[in-house]
């Protein structure tokens, strides 16, 4: 079967089953045509994965598609955006139908999800590699940058950090978890749950959003860098798995990666509302620290006592340092 | 050095060199805003070019970057649309500033020619591999796809076919060219030249349009497929580098890749039209066909004598089968 042959059969056939009422012209062209709704621009995002590297090679191929688009589509929550379409290529070793059936049904029922088309694909040989380019509507000045965090700011992150290197370890036998957590984390590794349910929420309240593919401090770090400001988190408050706080590795909640949470500022004045629709609507969301005039300290609990630990020279997650 | 240094330093600097009217957010956030002009609509293609497989792995950097581009802006082209903007990802062995140097130079020049912009990207390690999502504009109605070419509709084709396929064949070591055919050939292959010139021209005439990425055939074929049609070529018409009309080895320019002229057809009654161009204007495209209801053949002249070469089943370049 060729090249041609391949994508056709398994990317073809599910190309109309969602998010079509912008696509003009779909799959199978030299270019797609979309429409962007008016009064709207376009957020628009790339993330590639190479296996070894951002997922176990033994990963179920239903998986690593649907991880593929997923933290795709946490770049475009962390903007506030609303999914609109994608495009793929796909890098494959040899031509495995067991494979491509799988992949393709992780990648289109992830795709209904969010009601997003595939628009667009290359296929090449070579190391396995998935790489998708991802398009979401946003209105004019009604998106979320890392660049709005000001002094004073509340820091408020969703989820539950940690999860997701925790599982990596303990598939790699560095750790020791009990089946539960285990099953738990490498769930949270390999099928990351983008938070598209915060966007109105970030719409309305965020002044600065990032999503957390790198690791807290890295992710934070680069709000920090956009907004030229510092912050002060409090690590009692940090929300991790409870096998990391019983050990006191935060570590992996704080460098560790692929947690695909959302961390977002909020003025001062509108964090009570936040903090309200956290009790009253049980929203899984935890404020963590402040946004301060410089530096990026952790203190160990809200009385903050001494200087805390400086956080600054710590690095987030590194593809290239792994 | 880190993943965000390393972007930072070799993506960021040039970010503001070309094609930044309608970008609103560029790269460094977790996506690019961007806008598409009132009344236009917005070409999305992906193309990825791995190491070994689209070029000789000690090509330069700087050509692999342009021609990375360069075959992204040839898909938009064959759609009559304007390049506006493209995101990168981009996978390595390892960091290498005398790569990321060339590569990043040999990018931003390519770019300034199309006036596009950079607006995002990725980086991780891994076989070396290029990806670039490139976005165009057109109008509603006014592009060109591969169904729409008819019976009796003429063909016609830009350049010179066959010369990137002998330059590979040359570098491999599989043919002998003299130095200024071989220099002339691997330039070809190495920094392909997408016919924007040629936007106007398919907009005004074009039923359907196809860049020649795969072969003559391959391509041609799509068209075929794509507009239930056949065709009839003429050989001795063919546009093809003297080194291959002399040795009769047209499977350069018929299942040879990487040519990047775009095929067109023209509806009959507006061919004389382009035939005067050609003579007029010196425009470098040439009449080698027309499509008919069925088939697909190649006769050696017009005089049409026998049934031809029957091309159907004769593969294009295929990436997974070399």
């Amino acid at each position: 079967m060729d090249e041609f042959s391949l994508i056709k059969r398994y990317f073809s056939r599910h190309n109309t089953l969602s998010g079509q009422q912008h696509v003009r012209l779909g799959i199978g062209d030299d270019a797609a045509v979309v429409e962007v709704p008016e009064g709207h621009l376009l957020a628009q995002t790339i993330d590639t994965l190479v296996a070894e590297r951002h997922f176990p090679l033994h990963t179920d191929p239903y998986d690593i598609a649907a991880k593929s688009l997923a933290v795709n589509v946490s770049d475009l929550v962390a903007m506030a955006a609303t999914p609109a379409y994608f495009v793929l290529s796909l890098t494959l070793p040899e031509v495995d139908e067991l494979f491509l059936q799988a992949f393709s049904q992780g990648l289109f029922d992830e795709a209904q999800r969010y009601d997003m088309a595939l628009i667009g694909g290359d296929t090449c040989r070579g190391e396995l590699s998935i790489t998708i380019q991802a398009s979401g509507f946003v209105q004019p000045d009604r998106y979320v940058t890392r660049s709005g965090a000001s002094i004073g700011d509340v820091i408020f992150v969703s989820g539950e950090l940690g999860r997701a290197a925790l599982g990596l370890a303990s598939l790699q036998g560095w750790e020791q978890l009990d089946a539960d957590d285990c099953n738990l984390c490498v769930r949270s590794l390999n099928r990351p749950q983008p938070r598209l349910d915060l966007v109105p929420l970030l719409l309305e309240y965020a002044s600065a959003a990032i999503d957390i593919s790198d690791g807290l401090v890295g992710d934070l770090g680069h709000i920090l860098d956009a907004s030229d400001v510092g912050a002060s988190l409090v690590k009692s408050r940090l929300p991790v798995h409870h096998w990391i706080q019983q050990r006191d590795r935060y570590d992996y909640a704080l460098t560790g990666g692929d947690d695909y949470q959302i961390l977002f500022t909020v003025p001062a004045i509108k964090a009570d509302r936040i903090r309200k629709r956290i009790k009253s609507d049980s929203l899984d969301v935890t404020e963590i620290g402040a946004i301060t005039r410089n530096g990026f300290y952790m203190h160990d609990s809200d009385s903050r006592v001494g200087e805390g630990i400086d956080l600054a020279n710590q690095q987030g997650f590194n593809h290239f340092a792994v």
